[in-house]
């Protein structure tokens, strides 16, 4: 079903057409209060920077969300894998690099490298992204999309060390964590849960004391299903926390009328 | 016990000796994950902004957190208001100026101006602030520390249309609305609740579709005591969420094996 587009020699010659670089580099600062307890930048507000990294990027070439809300389209996000070394600390500045170096029919890969001014690298993200209509909530052809816009601005010669992930996977015997209703401040600019507050809930299953032992090398989620204000947000692991060493699974379920609904997967890795 | 220091002409004549002027201007834009359902930035954010400003404003001029940490001592948010007739929209860029116009022994009076780059102003801020020593957590007399640097930044004659607030006033008969453990995701660089956290959750009493009538003119809030990791926060209102027609007062206090002690209150008032 999903066709893998081969780069052709005539997609490559229309690159830059505007002048623009395949790769956007954005500045960012671990702002004082965005920083954790150990005065490193919590791995959400690192994760809204990628975001932002990305819709900076696809506004300048023409392809983001600001040209996509003319026509009644928009990105969604659907995977989002960081592997960090090291994280900001804070009043630390730091640029995250963001190309694309794959479009699909219904799905585009886009990349980060997260580094500071001297080029030492913190880290690399590797995420999914579709593309559907804001009214239908269908995937889109993204390939049928605006003359193919996004294919003046890949990238295939740029590395990322972060390999192709693999769906996570999850015993049949998941740990009910938590339960919370999404409401006003979990919302995003179109009514779903915001892809970050996810991040901070899931985080929030660890103690305060975990994060003294433990740093974040590895965070990988899979957006699923959208879930909106109101809906019962159920939070379960693969092991009892206290049992957690190394690594972990998290399921994120919705219940509302239709029953409960697989909303997203993640996997953690700590050091 | 609280003395109001009254500028001489020669504080005054050491005024600038760094080159930089009393106020200091800071440009932020409205982040699209930072924006709620209505497309305009969440309340906290823009808090968080002008938290920022006044960090920035202070470390340049050499009386910050990043030089009080040096010597044990740091500033501690008291009182923050924040008056709006708009809120910055997504992607909008907008400024925050910032200047300090009366210190005295414990305290200082901090004022945000918030405004477009066109002059356009959405609002304004007030905030109170007092140093502390980072051991003991008394206060400290600001103007014993470090030669008064303070005192060459002050700045008496911009404008802020924010009146001096008195303090909210709650009734006995307070209605509990929610209780939540404090967690990781809340707590801030020194170990306590982040002062924007609280507001979060403030706004998170009122139901989404609240928002779509109202919006917020008015947000004051007095932090009273330090709340701590997996200390309980229960949040109390004045009147029944649904009973809320242009004012509120909300008070949030913490229990632990000393009881139940104020945390904050705050006022809001809606249009």
């Amino acid at each position: 079903m999903i066709t893998t587009f081969a780069l052709t020699d005539n997609t490559k010659q229309i690159q830059n057409m505007n002048n623009l670089p395949t790769i956007g580099k954005y500045h960012f600062m671990a702002e004082p209060f965005h920083c954790d307890f150990t005065k490193h930048l919590f791995i959400g507000h690192l994760g809204n920077n990628l975001l932002n990294a990305a819709d900076f990027h696809s506004n300048e070439r023409g392809y983001g969300v600001n040209y996509l809300n003319t026509i009644n389209k928009t990105w969604v996000l659907s995977r989002l894998a960081i592997e960090l070394d090291e994280m900001p600390a804070i009043y630390e500045k730091f640029t995250v690099e963001t190309w694309v170096d794959n479009v699909m029919r219904y799905f585009t890969n886009r990349n980060f490298k997260i580094a500071n001014e001297d080029g030492r690298i913190y880290g690399y993200g590797k995420s999914i992204w579709a593309m559907i209509d804001t009214e239908t909530r269908q995937p889109v052809d993204i390939l049928k999309v605006d003359n193919q816009t996004i294919l003046k601005y890949i990238e295939t010669n740029y590395d990322n060390p972060i390999k192709k992930s693999s769906r996570v996977k999850l015993d049949n015997n998941l740990i009910l964590q938590k339960s919370i209703v999404a409401n006003y401040s979990d919302v995003d600019i179109n009514g779903h849960v915001n892809s970050i507050k996810y991040i901070e809930h899931i985080l929030d299953l660890f103690p305060l004391e975990w994060y003294k032992q433990h740093t974040i090398r590895k965070f990988d989620i899979a957006y699923i299903t959208e879930a909106h204000n109101d809906e019962t947000l159920k939070f379960y692991t693969d092991k009892k926390i206290e049992m957690v060493s190394d690594e972990v699974a998290i399921q994120i379920t919705k219940s509302n009328s239709e029953g409960e609904i697989e909303v997203c997967r993640c996997k953690i890795t700590f050091v």
